[in-house]
């Protein structure tokens, strides 16, 4: 009988490490060994996630400065603020693996890293030993990983959907990404942007051009194929929990029709069970609480429109990070994560 | 090895007959042989509950005239609007089990059952031989029936935050609950009362004084013990998609202490993994998409307050009209139901 | 020609401020004079409240210790957090009047008001010169008076809602008052119970029996008439961003009915503009942005429910104080906040 | 002293017709003769629209044939389902004016008319006297009209984003317009994409390049100036009431700074008075129950951003057809319609 892997959680007190115990907790390969979380420290974990109410005895513990004093564990998942991961990661046992949510290790170019992220890459020589885990592209090197870093949120949706695209050269002219991310993306912190009287009414835009996913999509993007110009990225707000949506429009040399379109994607995701070819359109209504990303793609002629939509804690943070560590260990890609959303 | 309980479905296009496929299609001890929906025949499932794509090859069958047409199964299941089971359930073979999820069975008296629903109750002798599935209560019963009339949502929430009131003695006086539902409650087919333009903002009462579950709560309560008199039953309408919160306010004779009750409600609940006890106060967040009943309760010494959140179309319909299967064919009772919420 | 009302506003930061900032700057017979907010001070009105871009060249004063500093004004509004008022309303020049949206100086009891607030009464002399400015009830005192504690959201709806039958002696037995109330009434900042992840689906109890605006309630209705029991008033937490709803049942000695009910609070608010009696139940939806208190009453025999809804911010704040202001200075009652709500 | 304008409104029971109501019953120059709606023909309006209880008298007329058969008016606004202005508009008296919300005669080209609203032009005579009321861009024109077809939501964002850069000659790449609108769009009537349970976490794509509007769009920035291309008009829904955002992303044949571009904006927008250009981004939540139109543009060299958000029943239906009338009539462009919106 196969072993369960047994799994660390650092920084247990966000949305991400919050639905890292829901899927982990239920996974019928693992086992929670730890949680770390310093401003609950002592707080059993269902008095803080109040859905985890009788699923758990867990306890959170405080996050050590060196890793190698927590019990031992085959895979640490990090689920910290931006930054703290760099200063972490490094004091892990050395057979251990690590799953980074945060955006510490998904850019190559320290420099890059410094522009998008305001902030020094301080393990550039760490950073190195990561593989991007964006599990629909890149499955063999991440089951060959020991250091995975998780893709963003809006990375996921917006890759998915220009992938089949790109890998095809079908993309030669401008490529513009619209892209929508419910309140959950910013994080279990209040803050003004995410304050209940105003979120639940607004709609709008933010960092116009600058979003710090931008170089991350490109670097992806440019192993798969050749970009033919830098995307335009632009992130906006909506007034819902969960859910991120991304409209895709590629511009391309030649008239292709929406039938040559479908074709080229149910072939390129054909064995990937976690990409769902749709009509019309995908909705987050339908992706919610799922680890599915549901496309939907179009043609004009020489504008191609791709949809893609998923759930930003799920599919986008901490199913995929489930995801990934399946496919380390040697697991069946779906385990534990096989499961519908809900209709209303 | 334990054979799998062959299910049917009869009326899929709702939000009940939604879940239930949900629910069963993972149930480690059920196997769903057909689902019918007279204005879907012929369609796949999940085109048209579109969470499901990618779960089920499962197409909508009719809905017979005579259920003893439809393949064999050991139980139905009745997701139908209120009034087409007292027609249906009587064709079933004999041997076949039936859980109703309307309203047709749950009252006794056709002349109580005919002023709560409008419509003459046609199949008063089948009636008795229904057994009303609130699990948490009636479990040994419902181990042993045939026929189960599953619960209302409202009543469902009501009943638990009173039984253990009621079986101890501690209502003598005026009973009030308030109670509120989210508007799937209201079912998948769209009504002025679920226009989002005008949902989306409101708060408001209806049916004063005269919901049909209110005898549906009497009845049940007065078996649990001694009803002092009417309940008040006032419902509202939230605008959220999911949930009922019951605030309920019961005037006792002699002076108890908040720390009494809750031991009260501990005691009478300890056996029953679904209903949690909690501090201050339920939240239907925390319940959203589970099984769960939670309950807090209060006393400010002659007034207790006892207020219950369930999942309307888990607690409140298929999750317990699966419980009831559970209980009704030997399986352990949490099966295919012990999953958390979610955080946001 | 009537000379304006000069104005100013001491705590403009929030949202009591921008509601009267809102109002006052489409006043006819009002001036705004200046308004203060530390947080502020110096950044112009429009930038911080983005819906008044182009209607005021206002800018933040900070709020001085002393208010004589500030330019003259007829009357001051204070609407700055709980505890703030207390100490600076003294400072005002003799012949400026003042309302104090927060709730300093509404209980007249110091003991109450300390259990109530959590805080000592310091100027319990200044207190005794308040008149409650509940606008519908106490008309002639409020014209006479120069200062004026502007009532809570919570206490504005139920006092309305119950003041007829307290009135007419028909509230005999118990009274409940099971009240819900939007995400705005928890004010600018953003907290836990504010967050969008979760308030967006959530409906939850709080403060069960110990809510601060009970023992305004009971006070303000005494002076009605005799109220039998202290009400039971509970509060809960709708996920919408404006609204208070009020659920109030009454327990009456002899039966009375519905149309005899409904007959008293026509009566009883004929002459009150700002009240209108509805069929079945008021809708938040209906007065959100007016300053309406829309009522309905039922009754089952003994039990008698009066339902009142209310838009916190304008009738249970800002719109309530310039009712006041409109009293005060002897202006038509309704100058200034005559507008309908929108439909969707 | 100024006659008020006589109006009447036909087909009042829309969400089209009830922002009319309100705000031509608090025009300083306006009173509204007759209102009607076949299928509350003798209710009142204050009995369907119940934001209006107090605040009016009018009944619903039906709608006759003949509209020659109404008392007089000035002017007579169309409120009805598309296709229904076709056939009446004809039996107005000639001397009436009109304004139609519909879009029955805003495209000048039958064929392409009948392409997008998939019905014939069967008034293509009188359609050519229509006037297309765009307030910020036709006021002069719009002066002189008797009929006018008032803009689309969609359009109407659209145009006012992109007009400046059309006008400047900047916009000579392709033109991708992302936009998305809230669920009272889809108007009144419960239907599907509007049923609450759904819709609330909901955001997808729909009508994939072929959305009705897009001709109008073209049709219109064809007379400010060159369309390089047709755009890719692509619209969205998304889980609020009101409200629409344009994110409209422009190729310019060389470098234009942020800074360039918004100084082309406000000067080309220096006397309307409903357009507001602000940082960073517009916001749903700030123009809310406004007439106006905020717009922010951004550069990142060669690709220009402009976002614009409106709320679609005001600027984008109700509001500027009663801007249309206040420019038909020589009113002040803003009489009735300078109100600020809410914060919360």
């Amino acid at each position: 009988m196969l072993k369960n892997v047994r799994v660390g959680i650092l920084g247990g007190s966000g949305y991400g490490g919050s639905e890292l115990l829901r899927l982990l907790l239920f996974h019928p390969n693992a086992e929670i060994v730890y949680i770390t979380a310093n401003e609950h420290a002592g707080k059993s974990v269902a008095a803080v996630h109040k859905n985890l109410l009788g699923f758990t005895d867990l306890s959170f513990l405080p996050t050590p400065d060196d890793l190698s004093t927590l019990p031992e564990v085959d895979v640490a998942f990090f689920a910290m603020p931006h930054g703290a991961a760099m200063s972490l990661v490094g004091t892990l046992p050395n057979g251990t693996k690590a799953i980074d949510l945060s955006g510490d290790f998904r850019i190559d170019d320290p420099e890059i890293f410094a522009k998008a992220y305001g902030r020094e890459q301080t393990a550039a020589e760490l950073q190195k030993g990561f593989t991007y885990g964006l599990s629909e592209l890149f499955a063999e090197e991440i089951a060959a990983a020991r250091l995975i870093a998780n893709p963003g949120c809006f990375a996921t949706a917006t890759i998915l959907a220009l992938a089949p695209l790109i890998k095809n050269g079908i993309a030669t002219g401008n490529i513009i990404v619209d892209a929508k991310t419910g309140s959950s993306g910013s994080g279990a912190k209040p803050a003004a942007n995410t304050h209940h009287p105003q979120r639940s009414n607004s709609f709008y835009a933010y960092k116009p051009f600058t979003h710090q996913h931008l170089p991350e999509i490109e670097q992806c993007l440019g192993r798969v194929g050749t970009v033919p110009s830098p995307p335009v990225f632009m992130t906006h707000s909506m007034p819902v929990s969960r859910g991120i949506f991304a409209s895709c429009y590629v511009q391309a040399d030649a008239e292709i029709s929406a039938a040559e379109i479908n074709a080229m994607y149910r072939e390129f995701y054909k064995e990937r069970r976690f990409v769902r070819i749709v009509e019309t359109s995908p909705d987050i209504n339908w992706v919610k609480m799922t680890n599915f990303c549901d496309i939907a793609v179009h043609s004009n002629g020489t504008t191609v429109a791709a949809f893609a939509a998923i759930d930003n804690l799920v599919k986008g943070a901490a199913g995929q990070a489930v995801q990934n560590m399946n496919l380390m260990f040697g697991l069946a890609e779906t385990a534990g994560l096989l499961f519908p959303g809900t209709n209303p």
